[in-house]
């Protein structure tokens, strides 16, 4: 289980060291999570060409793997670049978007789990759940269809991939499959702008590159990003004020206001 | 022609049902775009992998085709989903960006309006000119060369495409080739910022996926575009306070808004 | 030596002829490049399908080339777009993004230096040492490792590619090889948001547009940026803010601004 203090820590050493993060993430919402990554004190590097990903990997501290609008040389240079992350030691994050609203993404999801393996896969309860083999659980690319029992999909995606899997939504979830935490920080803002759920898997990709525990470094993600959507959620008059306060709170985001104000609790 | 009443009928109908749209389009403007469908209550997917578009096509309610910074690959990933968003009777809108400026644009357009078809052609007066064969319309993918008499360019493009067009500028268009309709409803501050074309294409493309009349439907979209165009630059200081205003504005918008403030006439 | 006059002169000149700048960036801060140049007043158009790169340049006066999230495909069309700019007599300023973090990219730019030639290369500190042949200068994509004298090696780069060297920084370097101008204006928020770099080889591009002396142009593109960033850091409360608020400054500046608020000397 994380504690405040932890989360506190993780944030202190991101701001201290600076970790490159390479990024190899969907068209939509690149530029906002290269904001996000460099908010939060990180550096982000983005380059997804065959010809050089194993390079730019092997000079990071964290890779970052996102399937939102897939093709086919990406996903050759995302299995490129998680082969040499696993080689060098250095953490990778999946992030599964649209996974089960395509055979395409989910195919390859299912592949890159079980002959690469991530530290982290973060995605919301509807691509778990495809993850975890539940057929019609996504709309589009976060619509989730029907009740999903979102602790129990993570549990067994987590097992079966030996992964952390942290899985996002009103309430977020983090879990080892013998370990979960719940996570409360957040605000209904979050969802109504583009990329949140791509900001955490770059966040906690952040955060694996200075803590190890890979269920620490989700759960400090999370929190920052919770922590900063409260914030942001408080002054913003909607969407479009709210993406530019959200940038403003992680960049302010304290060690103190992590102490104070995160909300979780194990599961 | 529509009335302020079907237009928010339209909008109420867009929220409630939040329906999920195909958008394959230019790589400048994504998330714009896609901040746009939700702030206005739909739910954007983006996917142009030949692999996967025809799937994501079936799942979705309207389909967006938007030519900006187009490649070979995108453009075969774009015939498939119109093809197959004609089979399964899901409505299309075509964004024409830059034809007129680039030969590779216009006799790709060309092609696809007559032999697959789209309910709505949304573009500025020199791309609709160029479709209608003007020459020489264009300078770069937003200037209009010389005069262009937008009424009659549009007439004649919906005639010969049996399709709807919405031309837009200061006073915007829609004719399906016998009626036409003028929406007053915007602000200068819109074309500052890149892809409020684009957004409006998009918005048709949420109003076609609830409304199949597609006059209503791409009149309701530029309305609505409009009325928070409005409302965003009577708030904003240029165009980045505009963009983020805009989405909060149309977030923010309500039939009573629409009933009230709508300004367009039957031409 | 460039004089505040003559830098008025040329954003005067810019908002009057409002020159279209074909823009072949990279896909993270597409938009907001888009939207720096519409703020500048000039008019971007960005395309780089082979099939219609030579004629969207044709059609330009000024064209951008900008080495982030390469691929083979864009390279080639960055060098046709290059070599038909050289022959049609349009100005071009490369962006050598993450060279020497990448083999990939390094290889790419000196080729493209010694064989086609640009009016102004801007980059980094780290950027330009690496074209200068220092090995290891770079961590990521704005990372500089190590002590690097910066007019060193921009005097080295501009004598060996016979170029103009914009080098952005705390403070930024203009130099022709034989003349150098140090530029003070900026904002320590500048480097906290994605894409600025390449915001500012688009400005000196819009620039070129208009003023054919190269340092005049390079110098011009960066002190408005400079301006621009001064007046919205006083404003903003962080990234987020400020990249709306930069938006806003470019717009509002004005010629007065430039005359009393310019801060150059020669070196």
């Amino acid at each position: 289980m994380p504690d405040p203090g932890a989360v506190a820590a993780v944030l202190e050493r991101v701001r201290r060291e600076q970790p490159l993060v390479h990024v190899i993430t969907n068209f939509v919402t690149m530029n906002a999570v290269a904001d996000a990554l460099r908010a939060f004190g990180a550096r982000p590097v983005m380059a997804h060409a065959i010809e050089e990903v194993a390079e730019i990997t092997a000079a990071s501290r964290a890779l970052v793997l996102n399937l939102g609008t897939p093709s086919t040389e990406r996903l050759q240079a995302m299995r490129a670049s998680g082969e040499h992350a696993r080689a060098c030691g250095i953490p990778v994050v999946l992030d599964p978007v649209g996974v089960g609203a395509s055979q395409f993404r989910t195919a390859w999801a299912l592949d890159f789990l079980a002959h690469t393996g991530a530290q982290v896969v973060r995605g919301n309860g509807g691509e778990i759940a495809a993850l975890a083999g539940r057929r019609g659980a996504m709309s589009g690319v976060d619509g989730v269809i029907g009740d999903i029992d979102v602790a129990t999909e993570s549990r067994a995606v987590a097992r079966a991939f030996t992964t952390t899997v942290a899985a996002t939504g009103a309430t977020s979830l983090v879990t080892d499959g013998l370990h979960a935490c719940a996570i409360q920080n957040g605000h209904p803002f979050l969802p109504t702008i583009t990329g949140t759920g791509d900001m955490a898997s770059a966040l906690i990709g952040a955060c694996l590159a200075v803590e190890r525990n890979a269920f620490i470094a989700a759960a400090s993600g999370l929190i920052a990003l919770g922590l900063a959507g409260e914030r942001a959620g408080a002054a913003a008059r909607g969407p479009g004020s709210f993406r530019a306060a959200l940038l403003d709170a992680l960049y302010g985001l304290t060690t103190q206001q992590v102490m104070d104000e995160s909300r979780f609790s194990q599961e």
